[in-house]
């Protein structure tokens, strides 16, 4: 145990502009599994269902004409790892955290997917100690400046996928994948795989520990080629 | 369009017991997009929000010891296309569903994935239409059944962790996995994995489109033929 978190209630009051009821709720969010039990991650299973519907129904309300693809690839990019763990930074959430001194030592407070549970796990004490409106007050307030400036749906597709919609988009023919080399035991193999777009003129070799993301990379590099000679950036 | 779906209304109020006030919403959740606009993914997206949420509240709190591991094996099972499926041929949803031509010819309405999606969709609509609390309300009833006998959260686990800890369990030596074939091409590969676990003197092969399907195949038959030789079955 540490000397970390003296008061998580202060804390939620000060950062999160939320008055508690049941702090035991909130020393237990802020709780890793490393300072032993109650730790946060029942409530981090309980939270994060929170915010992925909090934030659907954002999403929902504010682009009725949106398509469901495209609503669900700006969800997943909202409640991913690292925007929940910057978030938690800027709240200087690691310092509330109560962790073993194993964790501690090796700057456990800093690591990416340990902050990002735990505001989920907050998330949920909210959720647990005021109702859905007072988890939706907080979480409008934590996302409020992501949400006010969202990316392109089109930009968080796959490369693949855009490589296939751009040469479409423009009546050309589908690009090529081949696996050009492999080496390595079965059980950890690593692939190179060449994408050419004949239409562009264009190819370019990834690499990957999977035939999906080396294939991945090509398309990127293919992309990004395609998009310096024919400024095919965001189209 | 189809001859389906006369009154979603009346289907709502007498299959779900909830009392609707939008009647447009429902026909939306009730219209597959084949049928064309407005159709019901929008709202199946965030159906699928509340219904992840409300799952995860209900475990939550019912198992207050459970493990976060066997809390999420639960809800993944309970909110997964088969049952989603289930529930709705239950209701009739089938007949209720707005579909174009083709795919009422091909039988659409019988498919597990559009059934599972429209269901996700009445879920939404009831969100909107009624609130947390009546969407509450409609889940609870339509997943009582389910709720009220679980599986075994180690049962839902993949024969491989399955193996491991039964391995574990007896302080014996964990199993190994070795490729002892592939054929056809590097695109569209079949694999096939001998898993043997020497401590129990058993041993057999799997076969799978991907190494790890393969492995879980063997490690299936491999946990069989233990609980065949010594009861091992929901150790």
């Amino acid at each position: 145990m540490t000397a970390q978190g003296q008061s998580p209630g202060r804390w939620v009051r000060a950062r999160l502009g939320y008055e508690l009821r049941d702090e035991a709720l909130f020393v237990t969010a802020l709780t890793h599994r490393s300072a032993g039990q109650p730790h946060n991650e029942r409530l981090e299973f309980l939270g994060d269902g929170v915010l992925n519907m909090l934030v659907a129904e954002h999403l929902y309300r504010e682009f009725p004409m949106a398509a469901e693809g495209d609503l669900s690839r700006l969800r997943a990019w909202l409640v991913s790892a690292p925007p929940l763990a910057e978030i938690a930074a800027q709240l200087g959430l690691g310092e509330e955290l109560r962790m073993g001194s194993g964790e501690l030592k090796t700057g456990g407070f800093r690591r990416e997917s340990i902050l990002a549970d735990a505001l989920e796990a907050v998330i949920g004490a909210v959720y647990l100690d005021g109702g859905l409106g007072a988890a939706g007050g907080v979480v409008s307030q934590l996302f409020a400046q992501r949400l006010a400036c969202l990316p392109d749906p089109q930009e968080l597709k796959d490369p693949k996928t855009r490589l296939q919609e751009y040469l479409q988009s423009r009546a050309l023919a589908l690009p090529t994948y081949e696996v050009v080399a492999t080496s390595g035991e079965v059980h950890a193999q690593t692939f190179w795989v060449r994408c050419e777009a004949a239409a562009l003129a264009l190819a370019a070799t990834g690499q990957g520990l999977s035939r999906r993301r080396a294939e991945q990379e090509a398309a990127g590099l293919v992309l990004k080629a395609a998009s310096g000679v024919k400024g095919a950036g965001n189209d």
